[in-house]
């Protein structure tokens, strides 16, 4: 088999089907997939979560992980934030002529260790070939069916007097935890795009919450905010993986922390904020020389493509 | 707000926002898609169906529609196919910077008036912006879940003596009359990728059984025929949309006929070949002029990006 994809990979023919057969099914074994039909037939539930997500990241690999992992993490995670146990996903590749197979089945065994990991099946998927400067090597989509587990999650939820907590959980541990029996969560969010501030902006947009933050108690990576201070940039606009916002009762926060300092990662979780009514639909940072900043919603572009 | 998409629109914030709500909320109004969470919550069925397709048809609009049209369309039918009734669709787009945003909205029209013929649901989506050269206009994904309604249909249901049928319906006008009452059918597919000369290949491929075609039964629309005869290509191997194949037990392949030809699109929808065991893994053409050809798996590019 050639080492590259080229357009032949496109037509549906005998290369398509070496491809799937030689690089993906063996990554990916299971039955659904492996009936190769239009759709897979699975077990369902009475109320499922859907999510979906598109990853452009580049380079494909970078410390800590490859766009695979990342394709498979994100949406897994969003299934948990909506309160969700993740249980399918779909996979599609756009992959531009010229693109490694090699690099295709280190991707394809990335994501084949992360579903592993997260229990979860991939389903069913799609291959498509463009033309080069038509795509970037690989995008991946990934679509995520979760049985609901914790109902009634929302931002409509949010009320004054809850606590809002930052935590370094991976995602799903940090939910499942909290599903399970830390008390009473409004809703829990993953601050990728546009970072912290971004998140909790969606979170009181046109309500008459307000959200003020104590900067002292923010739990901030030394290696991160050292390269957002050279880059200029604000470690609270930052895309960030791996950490959690949640929103909780006041008279459940100090159970909330509890159980997530004891998951992995979520040794640092800290309560960083309050919501209040002291100005609707603002985000309020109180300074560590005890002066307020209003943190007002990103407006251009932070970083590059990072997830 | 601006007229083209640009790298702004990437960050998760104010303009990511804008987008959202003014383009793309407006276009699919629904519950699920406007609570705005990370999953939609959806209700649920016991036995799932679970389909996804990219769309990289360029350019995107096209006679006879336009790439939303073919993306909702296309996992519809999949969902069909696979024995299940469509409910809900997730949604993803990649832009490449300097997409109008005109023709954005033109395209969430267009996927929001085949969404609401099909009766499914537009529950979560993603936008994602790439570089120019990195992306071609638009690409989309979508990924289906369906309520099964058909179980027990696939290629190792296929035996000898069953008729294949080929119908001008559109899938799931077919699917769904077949499915309601027309007697056992072995699988449906609609022949994209590859045409009907793949998709047939597809059923019998590993398997001791054969197909034989007969030439003079095929119903071919003729400006495709004298398109293909223009072009040097073989009308068997163009991906075709808007066409169903269906194996089905001989006993029943007279109801299912009759079915199918009061269906709209289904009027031509004729018997053309038959299950055998002549030459296994084998697909062969009965000619009109007495002889037989055997037709090879597609090996190579038939026809530039059409799905």
């Amino acid at each position: 088999m050639n080492d590259i994809i080229t357009l032949d990979y496109e037509s549906g023919g005998e290369k398509t089907a070496d491809l799937i057969r030689s690089v993906l099914l063996p990554a990916f074994k299971n039955p659904a997939l492996e009936a190769l039909g239009d759709g897979a037939v699975l077990d369902g539930s009475e109320k499922l979560v859907f999510s979906t997500d598109s990853f452009v990241v580049t380079p494909w690999r970078f410390p800590g992980g490859d766009i695979g992992a990342l394709s498979v993490c994100g949406t897994v995670n969003d299934l948990c934030m909506a309160g969700g146990i993740p249980r399918y996903l779909s996979l599609s590749f756009i992959l531009e002529e010229g693109f490694l197979i090699r690099d295709l089945e280190t991707i394809a065994a990335s994501i084949a260790r992360k579903a592993a990991e997260a229990g979860v099946i991939i389903a069913t998927g799609d291959t498509k070939v463009v033309e080069r400067s038509k795509g970037d090597g690989i995008y991946i989509n990934t679509a995520g069916i979760g049985f609901l587990r914790a109902p009634g999650l929302g931002r409509e939820q949010i009320r004054e007097g809850d606590g809002v907590i930052l935590s370094g959980s991976a995602g799903c541990h940090g939910a499942a935890v909290l599903m399970a029996r830390a008390g009473t969560i409004r809703l829990m969010r993953d601050p990728t795009r546009g970072g912290v501030a971004t998140t909790l902006h969606e979170f009181i947009e046109d309500s008459p919450l307000t959200i003020e933050l104590d900067e002292a108690a923010i739990p901030i990576d030394e290696p991160v905010a050292a390269a957002c201070d050279l880059l200029g940039l604000d470690p609270l606009y930052c895309a960030c993986e791996g950490r959690m916002l949640a929103v909780a009762a006041p008279e459940d926060e100090a159970a909330v922390l509890a159980a997530l300092r004891r998951t992995p990662g979520g040794e640092q979780a800290a309560l960083i904020g309050r919501v209040t009514q002291s100005r609707p639909g603002s985000l309020i940072l109180n300074t560590r020389l005890g002066g307020k900043r209003l943190l007002t919603k990103l407006t251009g572009q932070q970083l590059p493509r990072i997830c």
